[in-house]
């Protein structure tokens, strides 16, 4: 199993490294994936001459830092594209100047009286516009941050073949707080981390700050990602300590000409633990002005501080429960200390209690609607897609629709746990999509997720979305090329949860590999099956939480015991002789009455159920009929099977473009898919061969046996799989 | 202390990743510290000339992967150096040829009738001579391997400027066995490593192979390194589980046509942990059998696998003494197992016992020397340079010429534990080399350490040195560019322990930074005396082990209590009212007694000991009167002091060079450097105000005060500091 299976990608390997490993001469330049999308190469030569005509000149201030940072980019980006960077001028003098700027810092952009206003603080718009009788194109918006948001736009336009004539394009922010999580510990362990180590140099900030922390803040611009948590939720009380806030501080200076602000997760319990406090009861007096003066401490060190970020009572965190207090209570006393300072509380919703036997996936609802309308205005309570816990597929998560008077912030992961980590090559933007897309019913029909997340459904005043970060120190960021693609997915959703991730995996191979048609189309075909492949190859037609304990590498449905019920796998599956499922119905736990009347009654009738959560809510016998006519059993096997071949079909496609994707990145691809295939094909063996024990039934016509024993797979142990939690 | 010092570098790091941070195009070519020593970038305008007609062509045969590295790192390198890579020709055609192979391998060489038989296996020689009339350069050897050798010092002759012309350069090692052993953790923590994380991907292994790999082969071969040891002496059995032993056979095949072969780290438990047996004891014949087995299927695995490195009874780790048994059986034991396949043994001499109370500078003495001539001839046993452990000085380890009859490596740290970490500059060639001089007179004088290590002194017949590595994830391989150096120093050393620390340094600085004199001269001196300004502001005058608890970051000379003595700082300095130092004389723990007469008169003689192991062997009061005149006190303030105006001075040096160093490479020094004022400044501080407490004198005039309270720096502390053991 775990033998060596490509010498060839092995090899290849090799041969790259021996071609760009240390690049000698610039045709040898190594394409290492540092650059992510923004790798301004050489555009289409039949482009060239079109795009230099319409960006010859640059008209662009530079009297702040992030005026000077759209200015950069531009140049940058433009020298890289077209070969030249384009004149820097103060005025127009001939057809082709890009013109960029608001109203205030640029005299020719409020000449042009573009009507920005409605745009908002971050919004902007791209107009090809006449400035004297010379044919121009405007970058313009109402503040600094917007104008840069539009340079990295115009620069999209190039970078994925658009015609640059006739422009007139407007883009504001549909969702106002876009934030990556970072699970990111104090030594440099990242949790669920899959690309190494932190990037944060914790031990050397504030002193020395690493040039990857502006090509960050750049690449996260670039997507309109405006906040950044930089410490694990599982947080540690050290991060308040006046050391730490000033290492926070460094690197805050370093993103705020990119829009980004800083916020950190807090441990509740840190009055006692730095505080020298007795207790950390939200009521307290002394607990309450210690948490002002922090609030206080900490906005003099970073003025633009974005608010803490809390795991409370879950999975062991310590929090208001603990004396007796709800969860309003506890984000209520954080956001009073925030307050004066224009900060936000993010409170999480992943909550399950170690006392409370029922269903897991009911408990965050049932500890939170209890609470809507109890928080105060600047708190958001952050609720991750499903109910369980960024399992390949979920339900939507109940508690969408159903706090109208509470902001609910979106947590999606972006990061792979429990998706094969950074080896499988699963495109996350459909799942984000297919979540957003949900329906949740509670203002009638089209009530979608989205529409929760924007704040139309209800009328929140605050609104966010929060990506837990799949960001470590491998050179490519994201441990993998492929992963690249989710930070993106999720920055672009995050800018506007309307997008469509088929049109988002375009632009991104655009940017990232290639505009020549037949590389684009293979290549956004693999992605955009991908993620349905994963669920089909670990856990179809809505099973769930089968994955190895701990680190969650792995198929292990066989996981029971230990020191709660649900953190075993048999919770999940609930297979037996006769059927399995998890019976969320009326008869079983009933957790479809979470959801609006005419959800539940979708998701709790066997005949209406989608498919692809049948065992999410129902226990269902092995010869149930499915809708393709196969018994339940053949069903499952059939949907495993299908799964490996869509990671074989992978791997051929991908052979298919050798020579069309730079040798260096198409052979980590290459070697990533078969690993891929291989792990898809564990999964699918072990996970027969252990409910065949259940089934007893045979495995359907052309269906090969599992390659092991049951046994085989049961021994395999793997104490150093990556991003386990501590 | 901890505030961000300096405003400056931190700004000139964002200027340069700005300029550098994502390069598009070819004069904006980041220079970021992945290359090394092997940038090959363009040499001296003035010597291209000459230089491509001695490289015009170029005579190598690629029939096996040796001669292929070989070939291609002279193309690599003579078309990065002279813009234009040497023409590949079968035979010589015109002047200006280079040859490479062996007899064998290359008729052109057979027919040179070069001498090559006395350079062994991997020597070489690189001469001028004639080819039918046209002037060549023969690059010669017994073995491929010799040959890849004569390549990379054939490429460094231009790298650093030297003449092609009348070369006669023959060199063979004079130590076998090079190696460097990783103190690499499975989950990818480097104990003592202050580099990021593990290189080794081993979650990924064997199935992908990063192209780093290769380039960790290419530097070590460049150097002469020829093993290397990948897990950490505090091991895992689990390294020796198939799993595992995959995942190193994968990179010993990256690692062969480099000429290095790997070792693991044995943990002497293991035969319980993963085998089953109920017992470790080397004398039991279940154990000897398993290790045979073990033995035979790494072997199987790896056929040139180089042998096991262990540490036992040391530290906690397990060993033979856990039955009763001597180091000597227990290395014996599995000497004998690895025997059959030519594999050696390197059995750590770095042992100190939970149980005995004799200073701890004296136990491996004690336990070794009975054992002279009891180990099997596959055994090396390998010894720190100094009898504590890697302080930034000490004498050397009184071993050393005290085995006659049992092969001892010598065993240098590259990484910089007890050293200032990443940031410190430290370059540690002249440690290295004072100790290699050092006379043990133990066959009269002129036995140096050296002579020991090279097997000349005793007739060894196998000789070695291994170098803790200091390499890690970092983009610039050792955490900052200045360590580099230290890995090249050692590799050039190993090959050669009769090297100038000082030539070493040129010539690196020459490979990795200018060939310009003005560039050379004032970074080899920072370099030379950075050493001595590192023990000067440290633990001047012979004090030793003064470090924080467990991390070993920062000052903390008052450390007591805890499970051991000798695992705090009052064990070592001893200060009292009276005086300060380590009575290791006749009369306290007489280790002297364990070096030879002559070494032992020395050091024990208050009038005749080299100052700067004054307070390693002399309790001393505070009003002695040093060689400066100085009474103790004032001298040890004296160069505390000294040693932080090394580090202002190198600042200043390193300033100075602004604009002859790239930008990227020259703000991460500049910023480094102000973390090593600043924090040599607390060593000083911190020291003086705590010994003060002992001395009660005043300082010397004009000496400032510590900047805070003693208290102040008892309170700091730094739980994440990186490369903590576990």
């Amino acid at each position: 199993m775990f033998r060596r299976i490509v010498a060839a990608a092995g090899a290849a390997a090799v041969a790259a490294c021996w071609l760009a490993g240390m690049a000698y001469a610039p045709q040898a330049h190594a394409e290492d994936g540092y650059d992510l999308w923004l790798r301004y190469r050489p555009v289409q030569a039949e482009r060239t001459g079109d795009y230099r005509a319409q960006a010859a000149q640059l008209v662009a201030a530079a009297a702040t830092p992030t005026q000077a940072a759209a200015r950069d980019e531009l140049l940058r980006g433009l020298a890289g594209l077209l070969g030249t960077a384009p004149r820097l001028s103060e005025t127009v003098t001939r057809d082709g100047a890009v013109i960029v700027g608001t109203p205030s810092s640029s005299p020719l952009i409020a000449k042009l009286r573009l009507h920005t206003l409605a745009l908002g603080r971050e919004g902007y718009l791209i107009r090809s516009v006449s400035v004297e009788g010379r044919q121009a194109t405007a970058i313009a918006a109402n503040d600094d941050i917007g104008a840069l948001y539009g340079a990295f736009h115009f620069l999209r336009l190039l970078q994925t073949g658009q015609p640059l004539q006739n422009l007139d394009i407007r883009e504001s922010p549909r969702v106002k707080l876009r934030v990556l999580n970072h699970w990111d510990d104090l030594d440099g362990h990242v949790e669920r981390g899959y690309a190494g180590a932190s990037i944060w140099d914790w031990h050397k900030l504030p002193d020395w700050l690493d040039p990857r922390y502006a090509d960050y803040a750049r690449a996260n611009a670039s997507l309109g990602i405006n906040g950044t948590v930089l410490n694990n939720v599982n947080s540690k009380a050290l991060s308040l300590t006046p050391m730490y806030l000033e290492k926070a501080a460094a690197l805050a200076e370093v993103f705020r000409p990119y829009g980004i602000r800083v916020f950190l997760s807090a441990r509740f319990s840190a009055p006692i633990e730095i505080g020298g406090l007795e207790t950390a009861d939200p009521l307290d007096p002394e607990v309450k002005r210690w948490w002002r003066a922090k609030a206080g401490e900490i906005y003099r060190l970073i003025p633009d501080f974005g608010g803490f970020l809390v795991k409370a009572n879950s999975e062991g965190q310590p929090g208001p429960q603990d004396y007796g207090r709800s969860h309003a209570d506890g984000a209520n006393m954080l956001a009073d200390a925030l307050a004066p300072h224009g900060g936000t509380v993010m409170w999480r919703a992943f909550v399950y209690s170690h006392e409370e036997p029922d269903d897991r996936a009911k408990q965050a609802y049932s500890e939170f609607v209890p609470l809507d309308g109890k928080f105060r205005d600047n708190v958001m309570v952050q609720v991750k897609n499903g109910a369980i816990d960024f399992q390949p597929r979920e339900p939507f998560h109940p508690l969408f629709g159903a706090m109208p008077k509470t902001p609910l912030m979106m947590e999606f992961q972006i990061t792979k746990e429990y998706l094969g980590f950074a080896t499988h090559l699963v495109y996350l933007a459909p799942m984000y999509q297919e979540t957003l897309e949900a329906d949740t019913h509670r203002r009638g029909p089209g009530s979608t997720v989205a529409r929760v997340i924007d704040g139309s459904l209800h009328g929140y005043a605050l609104t966010g979305m929060a990506g837990v970060a799949n960001i470590g120190a491998d050179r490519n960021w994201s441990g993998s090329h492929f992963d690249q693609a989710n930070w993106y997915a999720y920055g672009r959703q995050a800018w506007n949860p309307s997008l469509e991730a088929r049109d988002i995996a375009e632009e991104w191979v655009r940017m990232t590999f290639s505009n020549e048609a037949d590389v684009v189309a293979p290549v956004v075909g693999m992605m955009m099956g991908s993620r349905e492949a994963a669920v089909d190859y670990m856990t179809p037609l809505g099973l769930h939480h089968l994955m190895g304990r701990g680190h969650h590498y792995g198929p292990a449905p066989w996981i029971e015991g230990g020191p709660r019920a649900d953190w075993t796998s048999v919770y999940y599956h609930r297979a037996t002789g006769e059927g399995i499922g998890f019976d969320r119905t009326a008869s079983g736990s009933n957790a479809v009455a979470q959801y609006a009347p005419p959800v539940a009654r979708r998701f709790g009738d066997l005949e209406q159920v989608p498919e692809q959560f049948l065992l999410w809510f129902h226990h269902v016998p092995w010869d149930y009929r499915t809708r393709s006519g196969r018994p339940l059993w053949d069903e499952l096997v059939h949907r495993y099977t299908r799964g490996v071949d869509y990671v074989r079909q992978m791997r051929e496609t991908w052979r298919g473009l050798d020579g069309r994707i730079d040798a260096q990145r198409h052979a980590q691809v290459a070697a990533f898919l078969a690993i891929q295939e291989k792990e898809a094909q564990w999964w699918r063996d072990a996970s027969i061969a252990y409910f065949q024990t259940f089934s007893g039934r045979p495995l359907p016509a052309g269906e090969a046996p599992p390659a092991h024993s049951l046994d085989y797979y049961r021994s395999l142990e793997f104490p150093y799989a990556p991003g386990d939690g501590r």
